[in-house]
């Protein structure tokens, strides 16, 4: 478990490979205490156990991120962990943006970001 | 512009035909006053246009609603519309549920539902 947890929230390793390069330049560093799943290529059932495992292991707040197609992903996620696993989970906050994103001939193109914060 | 706006608001013609004849017989009828605008097949920029010509028209307040894969290009019409045509424009709630269709052969089924309210 400790292992999928790890790939999660490791964004070098969970996000598309396209942008990883200029990822890893572009943000800052991320807070050690921050435990958002970010969404990727996996099964959307990879996920909801990824969010389970860390209400179960004590978390009082989960935060899944998505950006593009797999922002509805990330609300099937959302919706399969309350509606099977955790029937008290309420969905906090859902916050929608535009991340910005160059690629590695310079070109910029925008994408849309999602992050849904869930407590129970 | 009035014949686009007819199909948006009118879950008969915009809605996929899959759920077509469930949708007519299971939801109650729909207020003549709202206005959501239902993310289906076409192009995101066509929603874009439907949006950006209600609030021209005058309306304070915006919705799309959309479900399943389309959830993700009702995210980015959001955005669309907020970057390149109005920039005073703001996400005022998002709500997140599950919606269960019957289909015609008495299966249930669970579709995720996003609903996106906007305002200037």
């Amino acid at each position: 478990m400790s292992e999928l947890n790890q790939e999660e929230t490791n964004p070098q390793t969970a996000r598309e490979s396209p942008h990883r390069q200029t990822e890893r330049t572009q943000l800052p560093p991320r807070d050690p205490n921050d435990h958002t799943i970010y969404i990727g290529k996996k099964l959307a059932m990879s996920y909801v156990l990824a969010v389970v495992t860390r209400f179960n292991n004590g978390d009082n707040e989960v935060k899944v991120k998505a950006r593009g197609r797999n922002i509805s992903v990330a609300v099937d996620v959302t919706q399969i962990a309350k509606n099977r696993f955790i029937p008290t989970l309420k969905i906090k906050n859902v916050e929608i943006t535009t991340e910005e994103l160059t690629s590695d001939d310079g070109r910029m193109s925008r994408v849309s970001s999602m992050e849904i914060t869930m407590n129970k």
